[in-house]
């Protein structure tokens, strides 16, 4: 038998009744044709993860009452922040979705000389959230901050991994070169200097200017992804992958 | 200044001129704005990249001559197989670019009882395999193979991993329990016993009966992608990562 559908919902939960949104409702009664009675599984990111019967449901908006908690809300161990510059509207809201079920805290979009910032609907990119931690099974909802400049990034940021990738990096595949990153791996392994989150360029790549304001600050990583020329969203997933892998819930050391 | 655009042309390589299809001839003069004159980056999996030089160019073809090679074929490192369960169109297209962005070999359709064929269009995928080939600088293809069924694949398969990942595994966040895949990085981690490729499986998960079978197949290694639940496509790009980080051109051994 498959689960209970899931649902974020931001009010508290506990003993009481909660309305659903119209959206909620009409997923809920047209495409997955529950009725009064049902279960809806629903967290807020505060309470853990609850059992809830639906009372109510129509076209304009449903009501459900409490059952019991399922899940409770877990102390989350340290999960990484996605620095991005956006980039084109479809694979943004992959990236978005696929960031969010690899576990990040927010997701931060820094502009980049190199970037069409007229895609980034903020609020859109979050109801993208929102649904991908409702199917991943997390109990919170990463946050999609405002954009700040990378220059704001430079001048004021925890250390973060910086994915040099896109753009005018010199192709020199299966090999190395000088002054050339070193790959994602062993920077990742150096435990003593966990990075808070991880920075990947626009599709144009950071100009020379932004390389270099970034190779001289301290607090940003540089490291190569391999050898193959990786997209943005692609290149997001790779580095939260590793992240997660070395010092996150992948890894074998923390399980 | 941005490196020449990139093609994918089974011909063979070298002082010959070559033939532009109609759509490589559109995608240059009418997006990109070649002229006669300007220089494309040709590979066909065989004779490494070689520089060519646009002779003619028009709606219905284009013609080029041989400039000088670029990069020689490699003698590429083992690169793993990713055997997939026909996903629908939007997310399998997602995971045939992403996989080939990541190294894969080739890519196995594998047809379980939850999976819905319908969508599988061996020669689309086919071409979005060239793309990012094309895109990711490989000077290979990925082969998108016929498909085959689960019970092949477990009858006659070079050692695999096998992500336990969608449908109906226990969901126990944070922890572990009894019976339960370990982490992929035990697994992955242990180099007498290299898996040749990855399997992933439909969006319903395999069934108890599939299940079953993939446990007690010795060519099967069961692993757990960690807390969350990945949509197929994410837990592809995520095994493959994986894989290239203990086994290929992500690892810090090989570098």
């Amino acid at each position: 038998m498959r689960p209970a559908p899931r649902l974020y919902i931001n009010e508290h939960l506990g003993a009481n009744s909660i309305a659903l949104s119209q959206e909620q409702s009409r997923y809920l009664g047209q495409v997955l044709r529950l009725k009064e009675g049902d279960a809806v599984r629903v967290f807020n990111a505060r309470d853990g993860e609850w059992l809830y019967q639906l009372t109510a449901i129509g076209k304009h908006g449903a009501e459900a009452s409490a059952g019991h908690q399922r899940r409770r809300q877990e102390t989350v161990p340290d999960t990484p922040i996605l620095y991005f510059a956006p980039i084109k509207r479809t694979p943004m809201e992959v990236l978005v979705q696929k960031a969010t079920e690899l576990g990040v805290s927010a997701l931060q979009p820094v502009i980049t000389a190199r970037t069409n910032r007229g895609h980034l609907r903020i609020d859109r990119l979050q109801s993208i959230a929102v649904e991908a931690a409702e199917q991943s099974e997390r109990l919170s909802v990463p946050t999609i901050h405002p954009p700040i400049t990378l220059q704001d990034l430079v001048n004021d940021s925890p250390r973060f991994v910086f994915c040099d990738e896109a753009g005018d990096v010199p192709n020199e595949p299966w090999g190395g070169e000088q002054g050339r990153a070193p790959l994602a791996g062993p920077v990742f392994q150096d435990h003593t200097r966990i990075p808070r989150g991880v920075l990947i360029g626009p599709e144009g790549g950071f100009t020379p200017d932004e390389r270099s304001g970034l190779r001289v600050c301290r607090a940003a990583l540089p490291v190569s992804l391999g050898p193959r020329i990786l997209r943005a969203e692609t290149a997001a997933i790779v580095a939260l992958t590793l992240w997660q892998v070395f010092y996150g819930d992948l890894s074998s050391i923390s399980s």
